[in-house]
């Protein structure tokens, strides 16, 4: 199937798990996300598909649990608040070596915060929150069809590595209007999902068996737990090392590299356009994996002696990941959403504004 | 009242909390940690103050929302899964700018883990988890007393910053005997806490209104959303510049200085304690506070040409932070729970191990 | 669809919804019903229809509450204790005028009490538990044939009135294996739902207006509370003169009348065969809605001079049904299980037990 | 303690519970009942008593599971959808053999109905809801002072039978303000609670042991299920035969008697006095037991001739056990609150329509 639409960010989602070939959506309705589980509402159910609004966060968390563990393709969206719920079921479903989607479309933060755009949750999304020690790949699209394409590879991703993956949005990619092309993404074959449970068996003894049950969970590894840790360990680093995705505009022979990524992206690039029309040498590397996060070409670029500036819509999270990728060769600045960064209180990130930024930095 | 006692680390946060005037403790019971609630159990009734063993940890972190709300102190302790279960009314608190006390005795994660001793919570701890943007002070002791000490610490800096504190403990520092002073510390004056709630009265026009209200909660502030996260980022900015806490140990003219904290600090000093009678120059940075972070020792003694090497029961987290300080200029290495650092799988990191990675680094 | 099949009555509560048009289940597992949720887990998603598991009770009864309300046929099962956690959602339920059906698997009660075969839930289900006030109807099948179309009933009935329908079994029933006719019933035309929510539509003032709302739930009828009881009030005497079923078996001439529903009403029957052998004039009257009661019908046998003998898996709960209806006119005795009324403890009341207790009282 | 206040009934509920010893409180707000755990709330803490503002009422009233199962006196209160959420753990409770008082302010039922005054629950808590088979003592005070009164007695009960006592009230009981007497009632010796839970010992096979364990929970007293049935139903027939409480009014030498508790037990004694001093021989039993009911006086004045008038604020619940009572033997007429029981809808009943519905019976 390949069409063309003109929709929201939140609507590709589902024609991107649609494509993916995704059996089921579990979630809990949250601004500025509702048009996510409302896309599944409609389409899925009509297509054989399942849909389930969930008692609440949790409960949409642990859906998924249950969904992967019986192999199917399962997704959630949510926002903030809902994300703080979801914090012990993540830990638990990567522990199990579980595959699935969670689409995180960002509003202001900490707290039930405000329905506005935002990116505060870099940091929890990144690092492996609730009980710590695990990863997960997080993905940040910056247009409709970004949203539609990264979310199939989520699911790829999700089924190569067998770990959830974050597909990480915001207030306004999940409500711009954009052409998208519906499709299907191949991503080349992947390994039999042997390890699904198919439902268990009454034995001779009088005890029940799973059938085909996933070796996933910590004990049944005829593992030690440092054991099990290390072999986490060694998947964590495989992903690290495999999976960075980033782009590079107007990046070569620049002075001056912004770094950004999701909706402030596209802000970035129209300064970089008007900075360049002025003789500005000034471009940008967006980070299209979060984690892992693309933290040897800017390394590269700190050595060339770039400087470098970080354009997010948050007090200064991403930054945490330029200033460990420069180690201290160039300056690393920021622009974020203080009070002093906004030409107008409670707005987004201009051009205009990145544009002075960066003059201000040349 | 001063008493000593030979006492678990579990039992030590009691006492500190009895004698910071701690009003009432919510938790449930998770191990490592279940002396504590118990302690309390035992000892505060009988005091004529508040214990309630709440239906998940879920309901305790909203418990102290209501409590610290009405101007109590209060406090909870749990382990991983239950940390994850809270990120939601953590983010909550620090948004309506409530003081309470959150004791956290790690274990293995991720996931329901291992009832092990580990510190894989660091980095759910130190960033802001759930729905992110907010900051919280975090303590991290090392001995018994410490503990004891630094729970009136955070009773302190929470009332004084109007913030959640973090005393981050761990499995071994919760069930390791040492003896304790039981005291009150004094650490100066508080501001009378005028924006406590205290119930509400009718009003002739038929409405009721809030007696001596907090301020707190987002939007009646009369602050624009950016207005308050610049005025949250403020008060961020002065706990990290007011609050780092670390200790010193054998670390003048040191060539290799160990960063640790909790259980393996005090290995680190045993290992430290036997290359200095072999003649190598180690010592060691233990931060008591880990957010803030020494960051600026760190950096210092990196330009004096310092080498590191962190020591933590994880695969590696602390080291984000001592990479950030030392803005590579010098080596940042690292011993964990990776298979191949530990003599004995499962085991803890013993002092043989540290001195063999300090001889193998020097 | 005419199929014949030699299956348990749980699963017959599966074909008899299928063939009633039912659109979703949602419910939580609980012995002795569990192979009704199987049966809807495994036949309904690939039929395009819905299935469900809940987080539990209270989640399973507000979900058919939110699926009603949208206009579709829903349905749940449960047994005791979770019938005990249903009674919040039943009383909103019936408050909203919303049709759905319960399907009531009994067990041994009180509290978690046994998994044994039992009719406990009598009074809770024919009085209007929870927080009372609205009545429902009450089906009591006693053959595998009669759960399939008495769910199929259940359905028409709900939608006809508008109300909750409770078919109420028994562990015996549910998993007795019998022939069964697999059919669709027709039972006459039915009001369109116009009521149904069907979504909502953004208004020119800004406002949103609900799309086909339900007039259904209270403070929205432009009545007062008082006259909305007295809406329910007619339409539960409607319901309760339009609907008593009953079946009479050798109840003409008879000097003693049985009454019994479900099981006990077969081991009554057999009871009967061996007593009019013996020239007794023994008969039953088989109530088959158990709320609105077939009263009239032993009034006038009273009034006949017939005795009763309620028998019934419990300590006593429908006798006072039976002792409403005869008004003192003649005896109305009770085999129930208390242990002097069976041979061997714990096993069912049996047909010899049933005759032993009929010569007694002729 | 003797001591008189000028207070509402809903107040009258504490100064019971103190003066009966009572050591804990679990709860949550619902109109119209809010005095009570608001009176909880200022005046346990300071005497060193427990107050808990649960999650909701399922979690109340497993609070008063586990504090009844350490021995305690505990009580909670709660209105309609609350008790509705409380039915399954009071079949628990039941079955467990631990004592607690609910105390049920009665609103307008079914479903969230209204906070106006309702006679509504009076089936429900009568016939032992949720997951049935049990029965439970319901005491119904019609004065401030007799609300006091009846929550001791509730105390003493429950401790007597190791069962759950309802204090039933309604909206006008609680809010109503009268002159009451707060002192300690002396009911008489109790056995000792050897069956409360002490807490737990280790034993030296490694496995802990219950110390002081309740034989409460079925399986663990060595008797079969059949067996606690019949044990449960010998205690519910002592609680029947010892515990009947009712008051007499003007009853001798009437034509006509009125059956009504709480509230409006007291408009018909306004009503019975007008009619006396018209001449008419009219007269009240109000019950102070719902259950066990007061059957058998009534069952004498029938049997005398006497005819009966239930006044009860609902659609006619009480009615069933008069009707039982009376077995036909003279007429049982219902003034509730159907619309054309009131002279102007929505109001209580009041005095003169009770008057003229006695003038038309005569």
């Amino acid at each position: 199937m390949t069409e063309r639409m003109f929709i929201r960010g939140n609507e590709a989602v589902g024609w991107g798990a649609l494509n993916a070939g995704c059996d089921g959506f579990f979630g809990y309705p949250i601004t500025p996300q509702n048009e996510i589980p409302e896309w599944f509402a409609r389409e899925f159910p009509k297509r054989g598909r399942v849909f389930v609004q969930s008692q609440d966060e949790t409960g949409s968390i642990n859906m998924l649990y249950g969904g992967a563990a019986a192999g199917f393709r399962v997704i959630t969206s949510t926002s903030g608040p809902g994300w703080g719920l979801m914090q012990e079921g993540m830990s638990h479903i990567a522990t199990a070596e579980l595959p699935c989607v969670v689409v995180l479309v960002q509003r202001g933060g900490p707290g039930a915060g405000s329905v506005r755009h935002a990116q505060m949750d870099y940091l929890s999304v990144t690092r492996g929150g609730g009980q710590g020690g695990y990863k997960n790949i997080v993905l940040a699209p910056s247009s409709v069809q970004e949203v539609h394409d990264l979310v199939q590879l989520a699911f790829y991703l999700a089924d190569t590595y067998r770990n959830p993956v974050v597909v990480l949005s915001d207030g306004i990619m999940g409500l711009i209007m954009e052409s998208l092309e519906v499709k299907t993404i191949e991503f080349g074959p992947l390994p039999e999902k042997t390890w699904a449970l198919r439902g268990r068996e009454n034995q001779k003894d009088g005890m029940t068996r799973l059938i085909h049950s996933a070796p996933g969970v910590t004990p049944s590894r005829g593992m030690t737990y440092v054991g099990f840790l290390e072999y986490l360990d060694q998947k964590y680093k495989q992903m690290a090392d495999a999976e960075v995705r980033y782009e590079m505009y107007q990046a070569e022979e620049a002075d001056l590299l912004l770094v950004s990524y999701g909706y402030p992206s596209r802000v970035s690039k129209e300064a970089i356009k008007m900075a360049r029309s002025q003789g500005l040498k000034v471009g940008l590397i967006r980070p299209i994996t979060l984690w892992p996060f693309p933290t040897r070409i800017i390394r590269e670029k700190a050595e060339q002696g770039c400087r470098f500036l970080v354009v997010e819509d948050s007090l200064g999270q991403m930054i945490d990941d330029v200033t460990i990728a420069v180690q201290g060769q160039t300056d690393v600045a920021l622009l974020g959403i203080q009070a002093r960064h906004l030409p107008t209180d409670g707005g987004m990130i201009l051009p205009g504004r990145v544009l002075q930024e960066i003059r201000r930095l040349l």
